[in-house]
């Protein structure tokens, strides 16, 4: 991150005509991107939302409001437009890359889909590890490919979004590794569940940690024993995105774990990171704290897909707007109260 | 408000492919929309920022960060289209349609202002009333007249928006006597005060009130006693939108403080209202409890001129993207968990 460029950028927002500081986010996302980009009046290319999808062993214990088919039907909706993040997506000018890094059941096969299956979902962590090393380090290079080719080949800014039925049971078991709050505090209802499946979902996030006993300073054995394929690769754009210099806008719960992740693997990460929106899921606060993020919308969305960071996107491209757009004080003839 | 065109959108949001409720917010004012319209599937056309600017005569306390003849400068920047409401207009798809309803000096002209001076800024609240009750009730009248006019050719929804030099003195004037939240609790630091001013604005707070004794059972001689042309003004923007049963997105502090005043004068405004976003006055908070509304940005705003309400436009627009074109389950063949 170019320092100088952030420097002068701030400098150019003191300069325009409202009080200073008085756009808060907007300036900090400014600034963010001038040091990222190397320059203070930063500039936003093509927008992609890369989506993630695979499947969870652990979701034959019951921890969802939904069957674990629901995954593949929902990646077809995706890849007939027909989902709430194609309609966001297709609103904020941003494109939606789809990947399938481990559904269950016959190979899907779709001229707009990536097919990069590891293996047809997780194995279930309540019972044994999610994934070896080895299948969750190729989940993750899936991600850094991914994202890579979509950045040299123009993307400049980067969404996370996933599809995976049981994935918020992973997300919690893996905050549960990183942080010291309880996991009553830090497990939520997903996309709909009563108390009773509440309790259970707790209880199996428990017992998935007592029997793999991750290694918690080791985030590639916490990813590979309570993660998630698709939260892997996840973990890969989020790294890809910041080797190339690319800002990438985290949705909700599941991409901020793998965001939490992402950061233990490569603390230079943080820096090209923003925080979209603030979920309902009780933990998504906590893991923004972790990692130092201060989310935009509060909307109360519990959906994933990449909705949130999609809706995000405008936000973003007003910050660069108003670097670009705005009068000085000088230029306006406006008298500077400082 | 219809309700069953609110019961049937509901019905339609529980169809479509995401768990039930899972976009928060944006569900909720897809449902407002549709019962504003009347219509289980609502259509948004026309967006406008209704500015409106004047000035306040306790501004010669020095309570803000910046000279009174700011408001002026402002206002032919708006019209230059230099400042931030027109660049985050622009990008939002908004018209900004500036009225002059009392600032100070000379009057302004120019082809895009609309000049409805009432008075060349209120009177200094500190020693005596802001406004005759025959003034603030002409400038609400004004905001009714701009607002309807922009409603019958074509506008759907309306942002309020601001310019006034010491704004945010009388809205937390407002406030104190809308609330039993202390003036201390209430007074923030505007366009950006150090601590000694800020405590000579709290000061100036108390001797308003004190010297104006407003009636609290009286929203009019609330407004019209602390009050400000602006405010009022941006009253009757909002009284005539709900009139017209159109949506209106609320800017920050000052907007909120006339939607307040709104409120108390018609309970059935309330409806009509959406909150863009939690500015950083530390009263907006407190504000927003009083009407009932829950703020969607978090951005730490503190610039007013309709700035938040236009950032907010792309999601409101989003929820009716949302009812129009996402796939069923039914349509989409996937399963329903309930």
């Amino acid at each position: 991150v170019d320092y100088n460029a952030c420097q002068e950028a701030q400098r150019r927002l003191d300069n325009l005509t409202k009080p200073p500081g008085s756009l808060g986010v907007l300036e900090s996302i400014a600034v963010q991107l001038a040091g990222i980009q190397g320059h203070p009046r930063p500039e936003l290319g093509e927008k992609v939302v890369m989506v993630m999808a695979a499947d969870h062993g652990v979701a034959v214990e019951g921890i969802s409001a939904f069957p674990q088919e629901v995954t593949r039907q929902m990646v077809i909706n995706f890849l007939n437009h027909g989902a709430a993040v194609n309609v966001l997506a297709q609103q904020a000018g941003a494109r939606v890359v789809v990947t399938d890094v481990g559904i269950t059941g016959a190979a899907l096969s779709h001229p707009d889909l990536h097919s990069r299956r590891v293996r047809p979902g997780t194995r279930n962590m309540a019972k044994e590890a999610a994934m070896t090393k080895a299948e969750a380090v190729a989940a993750v290079e899936i991600g850094i490919e991914m994202v890579s080719r979509e950045i040299e080949t123009g993307a400049a800014l980067i969404a996370t979004g996933e599809m995976g039925i049981g994935n918020t049971t992973a997300s919690s078991a893996i905050l549960a590794c990183c942080s010291t709050a309880a996991i009553e505090e830090i497990t939520g209802r997903g996309t709909g569940l009563n108390d009773q499946v509440l309790l259970k979902k707790q209880a199996i996030i428990k017992q998935s940690l007592a029997i793999n006993q991750p290694d918690t300073d080791s985030p590639l054995d916490i990813l590979s024993k309570v993660g998630g394929l698709e939260i892997a690769a996840l973990t890969g754009v989020i790294l890809g995105a910041a080797a190339y210099r690319t800002p990438v806008v985290l949705d909700g719960f599941i991409s901020t774990a793998a965001a939490l992740i992402a950061c233990k693997l490569n603390e230079k990460t943080k820096p090209y990171l923003l925080a979209s929106h603030l979920s309902q899921e009780p933990g998504h606060q906590i893991m923004l704290k972790e990692i130092g993020l201060k989310p935009m919308l509060h909307l109360d969305l519990r959906l994933g897909e990449g909705t949130g960071a999609v809706l995000a996107f405008p936000l973003i491209e007003a910050a660069v707007k108003i670097m670009h757009d705005m009068a000085t004080f000088d230029q306006a003839g406006v008298s500077n109260g400082h």
